[in-house]
């Protein structure tokens, strides 16, 4: 679904990330189109339609216009879905962009990020804006025409060649990283 | 292909129009994004992929944003594909979008249109620009996501608020950038 | 659909063959298995499942054992399927096994092969006996996995060894050729 | 690849069951075609190719005549792929059938069962006869169409009418061949 009044994307809450040196956030990510695909390793559609989509968004989108983030939302099969599976996995899907593990709730219910962007199951897909501002949520599949105009109206709404110019006022450095 | 110094599309030369009230010209679509898929029915990968892509095009975005125009481009097997053959084709694989048959050279060389474009073969994609000028010109596969980027980002090169109200004066520039 | 009490299959009626030097018959077949694929060039499904289906059946059977017979079953738009069409179409969708073109009926009914095996429609599959005796007829679509079990089930009614042994007191020549 | 001199197949061995009251032997089967797909759960091609087809094998024969079994041969990634992973992985795709696990190597190399059968890596197809004789061992994807063909000229060798009577006596030899 679009959000007819986007508001400011919520934070991720990890334990850990692959493909990462260093554990990215939102707020270091301002500035760029994030898409987010929220999966699980043992999530069918998720294997078959939602990573190899990521895939594709990371094969067609320069990294500095679009990050792409894999959040690995257990919220079921707990112990099947440890890091060291989501290792093994992501090293024989080929999956190299950054997965950061959602920080397990104590009660065993679905994780933190999850929970706070009440997603429905996986897989889903979320787009931010250049603001942090979500703009989609969709859960299940999304045609590649779509998300590809998607992707690329929210990179419109500030052209890329001001990128640089407009960063003088704007862009701010924080401890997670610059904007 | 990606032009680098686009020009002006030429106007495409037909002899006959399906699906379509009044032949469609490209000047009469002046201020949308045109896609153009130039096919053969009996062409396997147009069957299989160019064609199904068109017809994905023209249900994602609105026709008063794109255009979505087949344009028959025979040069091969024409007794094959005469305009009855080509008439139940577009009936037998539901193609509602206007197709127009390219103008046959007449010393049965690769058709008028064809020719102008400097086409290989069949499918080819063009993308022409709200202004009319030609922007991709591709022959054989273009993925969806790729695809849904480019129209999108033509798109984006004028606002569609401005559409109907800012053809008058020519184009102009405000705050969030120029049309 | 299986046939609980097989009876001889009806010889076919064409009008023109393509891709053989001689017009095969039901009758010259008898000792192979024989597995048609009734089709109309037009027609989606016949050309995104039923062809490429008779095909794989072509290669992963050998000529002595499996005879692969394709019937251009007409029933609407018969201007738009004439042989100059199914010509050029077989030749670009690599059909290299025999085509023959089901006699059309005089009232613009549904041609005479396909009426006397009371064909619903296309893609139809038939499979025939070694002993010229209809044992699947199947409309639509018919899974690679079945397919390939009910072909061989009929191979194995007659040993392969036998097939040359057999023949002494049994084939003979008829005026369509010889067995 | 086909065996030219079919011998025994190698009772497996395994350290568990899943989808099985009781752990299925080899010896067990005997009179039965026995479908072994060997795989790894993060095996892409395995969870893509092999599964499915190990699934549409179950869905297509009966299963008083093809006994359909998985083999979960770890050779890699140990600790991603134990049992209680392979467990959900298991519920998640909808394998029904018998999976064994392979009994794990004391130092490491491929478990016990992959190298009795030399197997070269996952998926590994193995088709056993109705006496138990290794007859096809394909490494890597196999058509459905001479799959299906495949089983069924095993599962003629002794004709099913037979399979319930003819158990008692044990084999015999007619001028068509042995059972």
């Amino acid at each position: 679904m679009h959000m007819p009044s986007p508001k400011p994307a919520s934070e991720w809450r990890t334990t850990e990330w692959f493909n990462a040196p260093k554990p990215p956030t939102l707020a270091g990510l301002r500035g760029k189109v994030v898409f987010v695909t929220a999966f699980q390793m043992l999530c069918p559609s998720c294997v078959s339609h939602g990573l190899p989509q990521a895939l594709r968004v990371r094969e067609a989108f320069r990294e500095d216009d679009v990050a792409v983030i894999g959040l690995h939302t257990v919220f079921e099969h707990h112990a099947a879905m440890s890091p060291v599976s989501l290792k093994a996995f992501l090293y024989e899907y080929r999956v190299g962009f950054p997965v950061g593990i959602d920080e397990p709730d104590s009660a065993d219910g679905p994780p933190l990020t999850m929970r706070a962007y009440e997603m429905r199951g996986t897989p889903t897909t979320l787009l931010i804006d250049r603001e942090g501002k979500l703009r989609t949520h969709a859960f299940g599949h999304l045609p590649d025409l779509q998300l590809g105009a998607e992707i690329t109206a929210l990179l419109a709404e500030r052209p890329l060649e001001l990128t640089a110019a407009g960063d003088e006022g704007g862009r701010v450095c924080t401890p997670e990283g610059c904007s």
